[in-house]
């Protein structure tokens, strides 16, 4: 149940600026799949193109990291505000983009430590290091 | 300001069990620098062992995920947290393991691309397209 | 699936506390509708009445905000929190209240962006500039 | 103490892709004060630009929200995020675009009553009621 | 640095409906001390006399609860909510109603554990077992 | 949907390490019950081995804090964290140690205070107050 109505392509049809965003997808992508997120998007012709030109551009494949990499920043963000669907698109990404079990497995586990140790250092209100002034 | 004392080395040194910690920690990184979250920790014998030694199992150079990656993911938990500590701690131990600036700035720009892109799906509650099933 | 029980009316009935804020909220908001969180909080009429208390309060009509900025506020902070719930409630009773698809679109934007800036700034652990002195 | 340095006004001259921003932030808000997210902000000129570009095109003057409501919006988000520095700079804002106290303290009514409606309801996992379907 | 002015002693006697709520805080507490939330909250009365009346019903020592044990949940909150001054606050108030540094230490296993299990559970997107149910 | 696969008790056979967690998860809860939980975490051997370690320890009966106040604070951070799992798993295990509905009640309250007042502190950056100092 959203809040927003869901966009059918036949629907993007009748919007120019919707379909031109849903073609750059396809074609970005090499794929037909159009997924949830950016048919509810659509209602906002503004801000769906907006959010695909800074998406197309940050998580690009020519880039200092590459594309899994930034795929696994996504899932861990994405876990931490506890967005399930972005959990789900992320590591169906990931998967895409070569993640094996074993780096799935090992990103779980840094997941898991970092919102512990973070959770122990804010109860304890541990203070910076000068060592780590840049 | 922390809840606790943290803990010097003169005092880590009349504890056993701290003391074998402290010098763990120093023989693995090959450093004598022992940062403020193990002398907060310290206060708590128990603790402080299975932290440390879960985040050397967890963040250890051989694995399926280099130590740099993991270290991103770290910082990218610590920002959705806000755990200041945990930001530069990590990120000084991203640039220790290489980091370069084209790097930090694409983390930096792929962490607030995901949380901007998280309150989007979240606003408009977006359901799970079926695509993404394992 | 709750952790407790939603009261029935026929519940409500046989318990004059939770009966007499069922009643008030009918009369307040002109409506025959109870919904779910308040047949949930109904299983401790104490926290029931001090939250129905303060919210008629806090969102009554007449104050220095008009009912529908603090119903956008409101979903600004259910977006931030996850709460599903609360973000289809209060995003119904905006668009009760007057909210158009344009404000809907606008109210997305910044709550995309100022979760956005928000990581940004936190990554980068920015110090506040003295000009925003009180 | 950030994790990158704050650009000065002499080192943004000297790069061409700052300085146009930091030249059209103080043309837009007709100030030649630059706030330390920018400066910060400027070790990534890509960035820099991108997040300058789509925060004026949200927060500009002319749209179904008035500015302040925006500034409101920003301030609860930024709450929920525990974003200190966000707080203080989007405060200073509001307080720039016309809050009064009086606004001020319902807005802060608002989002302690959000929070703590957002938390019974986690808690007690209220489903959402089929009423509030779109 | 604030974003309101913190009241004086002298400010509160100025006003009515601050000095009552300050009196009865003295009272209740049997200490002269009045931390900083109270002198932050007394520029809004209504919120001042509204959030006292809550917190000394929620926190009072007759309950089903008792008071350590009440302390020591709202420092869990703290620390998900990364609220610094709450943790200061609600940990010296735990200390004061007898709190060990051997429960203090619990208290940080517990939450540490929480959050790491909370992330790797959202990690996995565990479905919920129907023998949880109510 | 989950992002792995559930361990069936055949699977759980097959392979030895995670046979031995869930035997031992079964001893020491004297139930033939393996929640999905550890169903999911079967995947990755390891964070399997390390986390049943960790929480046996944390959360066994003897200890400075009793069973069921620490499966309090444990909701009450699962519920910041907006994990739906977390909160019906632990109610679940609260009740069955004991939890009465007053009790319930109250940890809500607490609950709902808590954050309540943490976003009051935060929109107002309340200073901590020297008197908190340890």
């Amino acid at each position: 149940m959203t809040t927003v109505k869901l966009w059918s392509d036949a629907e993007a049809e009748s919007e120019p600026r919707v379909k031109a965003v849903f073609d750059d997808i396809r074609a970005t992508r090499r794929s037909d799949f159009i997924n949830n997120f950016w048919r509810g998007l659509a209602n906002q012709p503004a801000a769906l193109e907006r959010t695909w030109a800074s998406l197309k551009e940050i998580m690009a494949a020519d880039g200092a990291l590459d594309p899994l990499t930034k795929e696994l920043i996504y899932i861990a963000v994405s876990v931490a505000n506890g967005c399930s669907y972005c959990i789900h698109s992320h590591t169906a990404a990931a998967r895409g983009k070569g993640m094996t079990e074993a780096q799935h497995g090992e990103l779980l586990a840094v997941i898991g430590m970092a919102n512990e140790t973070n959770a122990l250092v804010t109860t304890l209100q541990i203070p910076v290091d000068p060592e780590f002034q840049v």
